[in-house]
């Protein structure tokens, strides 16, 4: 296999090898149904509860506030539609901008039949401001903001707007999908009432991870059938799956400081070793989050050379990625087109 | 690890080590984004696309008309949730009343928020008959029946109850969790419109499933959110486990009449053992599911006896094994309570 650079992790990360070891028996010996009460589930029943506990510790919640879902797009559409559906249409949903598509079509979807959604606009440096939420807020249901913007890295003041939301009586949902395991992440500090998490972004399995649901938080169901998960999520439990999240969660959790100080290292490195003529957009940034523009250069062709090299960045989000225009992100912050259409993304 | 018999194969299955082989190199090093348009992307790319020729060739259908979803529960909210919301609330929704809780509870959900919702009882054998859907049926939206049923092994006539479905303009849905990769499913022969597929019940991972769709039937995604699956399912593609039921699906379909015939060996050797007293619920069976009543014996005490040998078997759904009360499919073939109470199934 020839060697590669890879500098896509806001994509997808590569698995932690612990958390396959700790996979591995799920997909082997180990695969009795949890939902079933012989003595032979015991084991795969005691995976789920541990991995629960683990995943509840590493966000400050209780256990029984973690939802295991498919990954980050079902947990954003449970949020969003469950709450939007139990509230009705008599009030409004208010999102940013730039979330997630996970967010944002859900949200299209519900403005189709019926629901009434506004949409909050970033600043040109890719910050939700409270003020303008207070400005827009009158008796909305639901507030939705990311934790992290997917395509700047920009860190939004999540406590802030969630403490604007419930003033009005709204229920407050973060996308942290992007945030988990790389920044701390600390439901309780947030104040947030549901937070969304993917596992394949914090080195974790594909297809698998959870809705952080607080107790007293009302919403539908999205999955309905069978009555795993408490009756909220219907499905047989992805055991292996699970298990695998919860190692790669708690090795990242436990390396944070550690991995955040390598990153910011090596960010250091690959900023200071461009030849200037570039924009670094977005502020109060993770670090493992470079996104920048150059003015006049084409985005494509500069991610097609550095393919040719062997190093993976993006010109966008990877779930768009075949689409080559303009992301609704730097359409938000009204990046202007010269810069735009320049603009990749790299991430460590 | 005591040694133990697994009779409870409708609940889940042994994942084949095969499936386990193919999983491994995209849970390792083929980690890519396969949404990404680098070098990198392209095994992980093209797997999904192999992955998709093999389960359309199991099934006869066309690669385009498979959808992977996270499994059956979401195949079966997704294929009646969708057609549902998308055809509108004036038009009923039949189903059979035994269903899986997956396609009950999504009725129930539509229900409470104002679609009509019809329900077929089948026969006491445990069959739905073309003459009761002919009798109801006026102008549905969607007629949803199952392949095999979960509980009672039988097979339901789906070719005869779609060709009355779509003479009266109904789309057709069979959830075909039970069936598929044990007895032949050609979705063409069918002639249904949508069917639905769970991984881990034919040996696959759990966490994975598809949904197909005939071309030309409309409804509404059920995930929103990035452009994965043509749109239509959003959230990154669970590369390992969707290889991983590919090569699942294609084992079980190369062996089927060679397990079909070791599994009716093994039903009838099983039954021959017994020593009368029973009755052996549903006609027209897959013999891999036995469904037997004994009268006046509780089930529960049957099971945790088995249990005690390291025999592991099912009183009911595995979904639902939490609850002890006696099934909605027992229920619906109007088993006599005494009989009902004994109940137990064995899945070979």
């Amino acid at each position: 296999m020839k060697r590669i650079i890879y500098a896509d992790n806001a994509a997808t990360t590569r698995l932690d090898p612990e958390a396959l070891q700790a996979m591995l028996p799920f997909l082997n010996e180990e695969y009795a149904n949890p939902s079933q009460r012989y003595s032979f589930s015991k084991n795969s029943r005691s995976a789920l509860s541990q991995a629960r506990d683990t995943i509840a510790k590493c966000i400050n919640s209780e256990p029984e506030e973690i939802f295991f879902t498919s990954g980050g797009t079902e947990s954003d559409n449970w949020a969003i539609k469950g709450a939007a559906m139990y509230n009705g249409r008599n009030k409004p949903i208010i999102v940013s901008s730039f979330e997630h598509h996970a967010v944002l079509n859900a949200c299209k979807h519900l403005e189709e039949i019926g629901f009434p959604v506004a949409y909050l606009q970033p600043t040109e440096k890719g910050l939700i401001e409270t003020y303008s939420l207070s400005k827009m807020i009158h008796t909305p249901s639901l507030v939705s903001i990311m934790l992290v913007n997917n395509e700047l890295g920009s860190i939004q003041p999540i406590k802030e707007l969630a403490e604007v939301a419930h003033k009005h009586g709204a229920v407050f949902h973060t996308d942290a999908v992007q945030a988990l395991g790389h920044i701390p992440v600390d439901v309780k500090m947030l104040g947030v009432d549901m937070l969304s998490a993917s596992a394949h972004k914090f080195n974790g399995p594909k297809g698998i991870g959870f809705l952080y649901i607080k107790k007293g938080t009302e919403l539908y169901p999205y999955m309905d059938g069978g009555s795993q998960e408490k009756g909220q999520r219907a499905g047989t439990e992805n055991v292996a799956a699970i298990v695998g999240m919860a190692a790669a969660l708690k090795n990242n959790c436990i390396s944070l400081t550690q991995n955040r100080d390598h990153i910011e290292n090596l960010s250091k490195v690959f900023l200071s070793n461009l030849n200037g003529g570039f924009v670094l957009n977005g502020t109060n940034r993770y670090e493992g989050i470079i996104n920048i523009s150059f003015r006049d250069i084409s985005g494509e062709s500069l991610f097609h050379m550095l393919d040719l090299k062997g190093i993976c960045i993006s010109t966008g989000a990877a779930c768009n990625s075949i689409k080559t225009q303009i992301s609704h992100v730097l359409d938000a912050i009204r990046l202007p087109e010269e810069y735009a259409k320049g603009t990749i993304r790299v991430s460590f």
